[in-house]
């Protein structure tokens, strides 16, 4: 077992450049999902590199793009299933980039490219991960490995959960590596097992046909002020949200899922030096605030109403609308959330207030007792030489809720290169090369002990 | 008198032509005070257009537009004010007219352009009547008249106030007639008294330097949120101010407005047919909801925060930000509401919430039982051959309280060539060409009364 880590790791730091060139060509080629731009192209060209890897490729075309679909044989009847995505958020505003977006560049010990932290060299790093398993094992997996790498990740995946429930057997696994997963402030590997739900909603009323002068005011109704009193039924500033049913089916954290986020170091100090927040919700501060990740939330994503523009207008809006996002926990569901959100606003008399369903997803989690978890976490500190730390649900949302459906309750977990400042989603989107050997290291650590075990 | 308003008829309608190619010329200026496009050279084309028209004229520079005062004396020692005003609202959205805006064209007896007749169209159709009053008596007008006409009133005349106080000698009069009266849409001309105060404010709160990904929404803080608890503390629905001491100052309407609101018809079908209102402010409707005039006003004009783009975008909005304004009744005053605005928001843990004041204006209005009122009213029944309603405030706001301030008590009141489809700061605005004429015969009987009276 020594040998082969010992060979693993000169594996790849040997091949290193070479898969950061490999990464460096799917970067350039871009893979807008929210526009379409380029994204087929880079189906094709992941395909590719996927075929050059040893994999038995597939790509389904779906509703929307398509799905990749790659398997590996290995000595073991077990398999791994790794979950990624080749598509990329827009990479506006591109004059906030210190290099193009999709000319990938190299630069103080980084690969800066829009999708190079999320989620391409992920991607790489796990093929270069694989190949250095098979380099010290005379080409062979010791357990057979599938990646399923859609193309709509960023936006909302809506074409995933029919195509997961269509292609059951090709993707039969007993444990899954989710994307994203990596370091927090202080270099420790955070193993995450969960995400949270999520209902997109927009909320809007219209009162007129068109705005009118608001020297009227005392007879004709106004938009923005329904939307006001509607939006404040829902939510004060205690957080609580006030629609009846809304955490009937919340659970709280198990004694060993509490001692867990108890453990997490606090974030404040961070959120007040990166973002600049003023105080915190509720006030709180400290590692009080990790318990909050298993409480539902209720958040406001945009309000849109009259006129925005320099100055004064003096108008009565006849339209306004808020974009909102729940964050679900177990065992919430979005269409009951949805019915609920619906029955209350009807109850509070604003039966004129429209809600347009934009998009859900159910919260996932992975139990912190599975033994897949303890055997993650061994492999990140003994590879980035500090103790790893569990989270047991993350504040976001993805489809993960599919693969419990499908394959069972096996585990799920992020293991990857992220670090917790490389920009994702914003300009100048990077991932560190240090980070990408050792995240590499991580994934052809936990094949191996995957595979001993299975 | 008879003999004299026979000739004044027989005069404008002889030369109705010449003064509409004379407004069509003074529309085909632009003068958007918004851009400043045209602002001054309207101003010299119109004081062009005054000492054509036997005016002593003088254009005032202020810190904006030029101010035009123009005097023409009379008979008797009588003075009557006229105020209006050579700016227009811009013409956007350019592609709704039917003919360009700064193209004036005459189609079905009509004359459509942007500022036919807000405000342009009523300067002539003055200026006819004066030279119809003048042609009846040997070239003589029977009392003194002074323009007043601004090229600010778009802007909230910023910078009228101080003008009017530094020339106060030059605008002395016993009586003024203010612009923009007409008929209603039953075709009574409505003589109205008084405009309502205004407060124009934007309210804004910011909570982070930038905006965060939702997911964090159980620790980070939302600006919107903020704002909408701000905002529903202020006003709920049934419409009244929670503002402590918002309502000290306000005067009932007197027992003969009272009776003179009651007399105006109600307007509900006008508002429902037209704006395509589906409810009123408190379920009112009928002639009850004439009152309501005399009730100060809470408006959200605007609401601006986070993503606003078609579909989702699951952000944290750092930002958020509300315009309003408040309609201020007989004695309210800005700068005490705007005092009690702060207070009030500091007092429910708002001091986050900042304040910009962006305009304001006291009430003002005339005696409903002043005999000048009564005169206006009986000439308006006698020109447009149906009894005139008498309206004691209107519902929007202008600059008249400096005029009571500098002139003392006079009498202010409205009479025009407006009609209640004019599309006045809309696309297409117009005015009727029946409705220019019977408007200047108004204001002519309106100076021989006056002149006998003085």
């Amino acid at each position: 077992m020594t040998d082969t880590r010992a060979s693993i790791d000169a594996y790849l730091q040997t091949h290193q450049n070479d898969y950061i060139q490999a990464t460096m060509r799917l970067c350039a080629q871009p893979s807008v999902s929210a526009t379409g731009e380029g994204v087929a192209a880079c189906a094709e060209l992941l395909a590719g590199l996927l075929v050059q890897h040893h994999f038995q490729v597939q790509v389904f075309p779906t509703a929307g793009q398509p799905v990749i679909v790659a398997h590996a044989p290995g000595a073991s009847k077990g398999t791994l299933l790794l979950y990624n995505h080749y598509d990329v958020q827009p990479a506006e505003p591109l004059e906030l980039w210190t290099t193009p977006p999709f000319t990938p560049t190299v630069r103080e010990g980084n690969l800066y490219a829009r999708g190079a932290a999320d989620d391409k060299g992920e991607i790489v790093a796990r093929l270069a991960a694989l190949d250095a398993v098979r380099a010290a094992r005379h080409g062979e997996l010791p357990c057979g490995v599938t990646f399923i790498i859609e193309g709509e990740e960023e936006s909302s995946s809506p074409h995933l959960d029919q195509f997961v429930r269509e292609h059951r057997a090709d993707l039969a696994a007993q444990a899954a590596i989710w994307e994203a997963g990596g370091q927090d402030s202080e270099g420790q590997v955070v193993v995450s097992l969960g995400l949270r739900g999520v209902l997109s909603v927009e909320l809007s009323v219209r009162v007129m046909d068109r705005d009118a002068h608001s020297g009227l005011g005392h007879v004709l109704p106004n938009a923005a002020w329904r939307l006001i009193w509607a939006l404040n039924s829902l939510k004060g500033p205690d957080e609580r949200l006030r629609i009846p049913g809304f955490y009937d089916h919340v659970k709280p954290p198990t004694p060993r899922e509490r001692e867990l986020l108890l453990a997490l170091p606090p974030r404040d100090e961070l959120y007040r030096r990166n973002l600049g927040v003023r105080t915190f919700v509720r006030g709180g501060a400290g590692a009080d605030m990790n318990l909050a990740v298993f409480e539902p939330t209720g958040t406001i994503n945009g309000l849109t109403s009259g006129y925005q523009g320099p100055g004064g207008k003096t108008v009565i809006p006849a339209r306004a609308s808020a974009k909102l996002d729940f964050r679900l926990v177990p065992d919430q569901d979005p269409a009951d959330i949805l019915a609920k959100l619906r029955t209350h606003l009807d109850a509070q008399g604003f039966t004129d207030v429209a809600i347009e369903e934009q998009g859900s997803t159910p919260p996932a989690k992975t139990s912190a007792d599975d033994p897949f978890v303890a055997m993650v976490a061994r492999a990140g500190a003994e590879v980035f030489g500090r103790p790893s730390l569990i989270e047991p649900m993350l504040g976001g949302s993805g489809p993960m809720h599919i693969f419990f459906e499908v394959l069972g309750p096996v585990p799920i977990v992020c293991a990857g290169i992220q670090y917790w400042s490389n920009r994702a989603h914003a300009p100048d989107e990077h991932f560190r090369l240090k980070d990408f050997v050792n995240g590499a290291r991580h994934i052809a650590r936990i094949v191996e002990n995957f595979a001993s075990a299975s």
